[in-house]
C-alpha cells in the first residue's frame, strides 16, 4: 500500500541549517513508503502550494538529499507571506486544502518560526472543518531563537557561533592594530526584537576581549555608552562593540535611523554600525572600523554549529515520526536535560500554545550594566555553539547542492489571492 | 657558540596568516641556536624597535609558538608607521640600528607589504653605512596581493577564500528569498587600489550565481551598472554584487563618498555597499540586503586557505634559511610552476626591486564588460583558495593563542621621533 503524499515548505528568513531539517523530513519519509508517498516541497515556500508549484523531491538521489544537510539557505525557496486570517478571508486556506486534496497530500510539514506555527495550526483546524483532514506538523526554525516551549531554535546556534567566532577574530585584529590605528571595531548583527544573536558576541569577553554588547532589550543611552567605550580604550587600548540591529533609543527610534540623507536628499538606509562608529569618532576621536554581517551570518554554513545541524536534522526526522504516530497540530521541541555535559531530548509541543507567542531573552542573561552577558547566559549559549560540522570542499569551495526542483504537473486552475 | 639575536616585526594591516609566518621564523630560528640566539619581536611592529619594547619569544613554549600557525591577526601587534626618508631625517633608522646593536641583533625579519619592503631595504643599506651590518630579510604579507616578483602574497589566498565562500553562501540565501523579498545582495570587500579581493567574489558565477563585480580598475558607470543588475534580476530573479571599497567614478570620487550627512550635519562615513543598495532601490525598486565584511574578511582564520597558511609558514622558514645562507636585502617569493596540478616553489627576490613597486591586477583578468572575471583569473585564483586548515576548537570556539609578550629589559634611554 502506498501512503498519502506529504507537503513540506520553508518559511521566512532562511538559515544555515534549515535544509538539514528538510533532509531529516525527506530521509525519514522515504523510510516509510507504505505510510508516506512522495514528499512535495513548496517552490518558494507556502506560495508554491497556492500556485500549485510543487517540487517533486522523489526525483532527487539519496546522495543529493544527503547534501542538503550541508547546504545553507532554502533549497526549495522560502517566502515571507502570512495568509489572511481565515475568519476575514478564507480563500488562501481553502486553496491550500484544495491543492492538498488534488495531490493526495495528507501531511503538512511547515518549517519556520512563529508566523508559520500559526499557519500550521490553522491548516490542521481548517482541513478538518473542510472534511479533508491533514496532519499538520510544525518544524521549528528561526535564527531569532524566539519560539516558546523549546529550549532553543534550530538556526540560532550556527548564527551564534558565527557571531562569537567573528567577534573574537576581528577583535584580535583590532588589538593588533590599536597602537597606531584602529581602536574601535563595531560589529552589527541581526536581531530586530531580541538580543539573542548579539549575546553571542559577549562570549568574546571570555578570551580577554573588551566587548560592549548593545541589546534591543536595553534602552540606548549615548553618554553612558560613550563613557563605557572610552573606559575600555583607556584600559585595554581598544574596544569591540557588538550591536543588535534592533537597538533603540528610549523614544523607540532605532539607532540605525538617524535621518541620514544622500546627496539627492533620499533617505539613506544605513546600519547601526556606521552610525555608532561615527558617533564614537565625533565624541572620542578614536579611529574605527565597522562591519555589518547581514546575510553572511545566517548563511555561514561553513562555520555551522554541529549541535545546531544535528538538532535541525533531528526535528525534521521527529516531525515525520510524529506524523506517523498520528499526531496532529504539534511541533517537535528541544528540551535541555543538562548543561554540563550538555544533554537534550526531542520533546513535543501543542501548536496552539506555540502560535503567536514570542520568547524573550531572560533579563538575567544581560549583565547589570546592560553591556554584557551573565554566567547564566554563557551556560545557555555554550552548548549551542558546540562542535563543528564542515561541508565537503572541492577546489577550495564548499560543495553546496542546488537541486533539480522539478515541478509536479498541475491539476488545478490557476489561482491568485 | 651562541648566535646573534634576531628581530622580527609585523607591519601594516594584519592577516589571517601573518602569525603563520611568525611561527615559521621562530621555529626555524630555534633549530639553529649556534647561528641565531633569541628571536625578539617588536611590540606593535617596528615601533617596538624604536621604543626598545622587544618581546622575548624565547619564553614561549614550542606548543604556544606552534599555535601561532592557527591564530589570526598580529600576535605581537602591528603598526602603520613609515620611517622618514633617511636622507631627510635619519633619526628613525639610526635609532633602529642603535637598538639592534644594544641587543646584539644581527638579523632583521620584517613581515609586511610594499612599505615595509622599502624599510627593510633601507635597514640593510644604512646598517652597513653605520658599521653595524644587519642582514635584513623581508617576509611578504599583504591581503592586497600587490607585491611584485611573487606570484601571490601570503594573506591574500585566505581573504579570497572568505570572499568567494561568503558570496556563494549569501547568494544562496538571496536566491531562496527572492520570490517575495530580497532580490539584491551587495557585498563590500576590501581593496583600496586593486580588485584582487573583489575578483574572488566572481568565482560564485561558477555555481550559477548571477554576480556583478565592481573593480577599482573599472570606472563606475551608474546607468550601465543599474542596467546590468536589472538584467540579472529579470533573468534569474536576483542579483549579487561584490564591490571593492576602492571603486570610483570617472572623476576619481569613491562610490562610498556620497557626501551623506547625519542629523547633526557631520559627514557620515558609510560604505560603498549601502550606497549601491540605496541606488538600486531608488532606480529599480528592488528590496535589498547588504553586508560590509571589513576586518571579518582578513581575520577569518576559521576559513583560511590551506595553501595560504602553508605558504605563509614557508616564507617565514625561508626568510631564516636565507639569513643563514648569508643573504641580505632579499625576500622569499612564491613562484608558480604549474596551475593544474598546482605546483610552486619558494624563490628569492632582491629587495631593491621589490620596494615601492605595486603589482596591478592584469587587465585580462577582468571580463570585457568589466563586471566579472575571466578564465585566466579563475586559473590564477583557484589554487590560492585550495584546501582547508582548521584551527582546533574548544567549547565551540577556536583555540587562538595570546602570547605572554614579555619584554626584554631596556638598555637604552627613551626615544621619541
Amino acid at each position: 500500500m502506498k501512503g498519502r503524499n506529504a507537503f513540506y515548505a520553508q518559511s521566512g528568513g532562511v538559515t544555515a541549517v534549515i535544509n538539514a531539517s528538510a533532509c531529516g523530513v525527506i530521509e525519514t519519509a522515504r523510510k516509510h513508503p507504505d505510510k508516506i508517498g512522495k514528499v512535495y516541497a513548496g517552490l518558494n515556500g507556502i506560495i508554491g502550494a497556492l500556485t500549485e508549484e510543487l517540487v517533486d523531491t522523489s526525483v532527487e538521489t539519496p546522495e543529493d538529499i544527503a547534501k542538503l544537510r550541508y547546504t545553507p539557505a532554502g533549497a526549495f525557496g522560502s517566502c515571507r507571506l502570512k495568509l489572511a486570517d481565515p475568519q476575514v478571508d478564507s480563500r488562501g486556506f481553502e486553496r491550500l486544502i484544495e491543492v492538498f486534496k488534488a495531490h493526495d497530500i495528507g501531511y503538512f510539514f511547515y518549517n519556520g518560526g512563529g508566523d508559520s506555527a500559526d499557519t500550521c495550526f490553522k491548516v490542521s483546524q481548517i482541513s478538518s472543518l473542510m472534511g479533508y483532514p491533514v496532519q499538520a506538523i510544525h518544524v521549528p526554525k528561526t535564527i531569532d531563537n524566539d519560539l516558546p516551549l523549546t529550549d532553543n531554535c534550530p538556526g540560532f546556534g550556527s548564527v551564534a557561533k558565527y557571531v562569537a567566532v567573528s567577534t573574537l577574530e576581528a577583535s584580535f585584529d583590532v588589538r593588533a592594530m590599536s597602537k597606531t590605528s584602529t581602536r574601535i571595531f563595531v560589529f552589527e548583527v541581526m536581531g530586530r526584537h531580541a538580543g539573542w544573536i548579539a549575546s553571542a558576541g559577549g562570549l568574546a569577553a571570555d578570551y580577554g576581549i573588551p566587548v560592549v554588547v548593545l541589546f534591543p532589550e536595553v534602552e540606548f543611552n549615548e553618554d553612558r555608552f560613550i563613557a563605557r567605550v572610552d573606559e575600555n580604550v583607556k584600559r585595554f587600548g581598544f574596544c569591540s562593540i557588538v550591536v543588535s540591529e534592533g537597538c533603540k533609543y528610549p523614544d523607540g527610534k532605532f539607532i540605525a535611523d538617524q535621518g541620514a540623507r544622500d546627496a539627492f536628499g533620499h533617505a539613506h538606509l544605513g546600519g547601526a554600525a556606521p552610525i555608532l562608529a561615527n558617533m564614537i569618532r565625533n565624541k572620542l576621536g578614536y579611529p574605527f572600523h565597522w562591519a555589518v554581517a547581514n546575510y553572511l551570518q545566517r548563511a555561514a554554513r561553513h562555520l555551522a554549529s554541529a549541535t545546531d545541524v544535528k538538532q535541525a536534522y533531528e526535528v525534521g526526522c521527529a516531525a515525520v515520526n510524529l506524523a506517523l504516530e498520528g499526531r496532529n497540530s504539534v511541533m517537535p521541541t528541544i528540551e535541555r536535560v543538562s548543561d554540563t555535559p550538555y544533554q537534550y531530548r526531542i520533546g513535543i509541543a501543542d501548536l496552539k500554545e506555540v502560535a503567536n507567542v514570542e520568547k524573550k531573552m531572560p533579563r538575567n542573561f544581560i549583565s547589570n550594566d546592560g553591556y554584557g552577558i551573565t554566567d547564566a547566559c554563557r551556560q545557555y549559549l555554550r552548548p549551542l555553539i558546540q562542535g563543528e560540522d564542515y561541508p565537503q570542499y572541492t577546489n577550495g569551495m564548499p560543495q553546496y547542492i542546488t537541486l533539480k526542483n522539478q515541478l509536479v504537473p498541475r491539476k488545478l486552475k490557476p489561482f491568485s489571492l
